[in-house]
């Protein structure tokens, strides 16, 4: 459902970018912006021993951070330019431990409305042998008009 | 909701405090436990810039993490010896922005089931001016027998 | 939390109540307005043949939608006069089988925004015996200034 | 993500449809089962004036009520033959206005545990104009060992 978006800020791409520089926890999770795409971002995270739940899987509240994030910056990118994003809520189903190689979050705009976006994430973990879906996210973002 | 709650693992405090000790990812984030009681479980949190989204607050995420965990303990604290918990799925409303000298988030069982346990969660921060609640959760916890 | 509400409209009552009475699918139901409060509303559902699931419960929709219209009239209580209320989301866990002499639905308001209101909600069966929890909600709904 | 499901069952598509069958609610609403495949089930609901919301749209418990079936069918036709299906839990967001000459509710399995499944659903309203997007769900339904 997220095709066909046209961005509202031609620059889009390098707001989200300065963004997610400035979420400091993304670089404590040591999360990654891996694609910037009208309606759509993915956020990648390698799973290491800091983020891990009671079995050394990672955290679900990790695991959530990501794909919270890669759900505001999808929102945000059909967003004005003086757009500030905040998430409203969240909800987050884990399908599989989270574990492998590199966990890939993708958030996708499902409905762009003027204060309201709702989103669609996922979370697949990649490995030698594959990918394998995590978890799922359905999310409502919303835009507050910038102060900067 | 949460009165009145019959562990059946006498031994459960000392359980779900091993339990959270193994979560290196409370560690990454500063987290404390500090209360659990039957049903309802505590977990604190100090704002620190390694924790923050791009206005400076605590990162929704991370908020999650912590009351996801007090949820899950919660539950915890009504299973027998041998169970693990794994966090079905969680919703989150987020209320205002997560700042202030400390995040109180509390998990309380709503019901306990043989297999599922729903609970309820919320996020205080405390400030010098008092009290305001930053977020509530709903969530779904499962029963699963232990390996160890 | 959902104590010491003053309402912005003196007259919230009346208009709660001429909504709710033009809301069809209420009476379709064969639900009642029992309560309404600054910030709190409850709506009665009496189970019968037509609202059955397979098993001859109510089914989870019809418990959604008697507590997702009390979270929506406990947001209406505390808006403008000329406030209307839509669904932005909701969150129904189910706890246990929805019959009885009554079900009881009650939604509050948790905080009320300017423009989103949070809502939680509750529905318990009545029966000789006593009550027993049957759904709790989480929603989000969205003040729209109205047409009328 | 729906693809490739093989069901366990031979005789899913008969079974939905005799559970179907049993639910009196969905004839109250006058709701139709337009597809049963393994894995995604569509639920059809013509819009009339004794399911409307005070603005005279499908009440958002309506909308609720079939995708909610929708996907606990879903999850039902990759069960074993014994299985009955509950909802855990559902969390629907709201998209548009539910009017048009039919809404089209379709659930889908995300996720098929051996006690839990994972289901996304949607709703589109179609009309002379082509389909608009109503209402997306993320839903967890559990199966219980049937008694029949």
């Amino acid at each position: 459902m997220s095709e066909g978006f046209t961005p509202a800020d031609p620059d889009y791409a390098r707001r989200v970018r300065e963004n997610f520089a400035r979420q400091t926890f993304m670089a404590t999770l040591g999360a990654r912006l891996a694609s910037v795409r009208p309606g759509e971002v993915v956020i990648e995270l390698a799973p290491r021993p800091e983020l891990a739940q009671q079995h050394g899987y990672v955290h679900a509240g990790a695991v959530a951070s990501v794909v919270d994030s890669a759900c505001g910056y999808a929102a945000s990118t059909l967003m004005p330019a003086d757009s500030e994003v905040l998430s409203v809520e969240f909800k987050l189903n884990l399908l599989a431990p989270a574990a492998g190689d590199l966990l890939v979050a993708r958030g996708r705009v499902v409905r762009a409305g003027r204060t309201l976006t709702v989103c669609q994430g996922e979370v697949v973990a990649r490995t030698g042998a594959g990918e394998r879906a995590v978890a799922v996210m359905q999310a409502t973002m919303m835009r507050v008009a910038g102060s900067r």
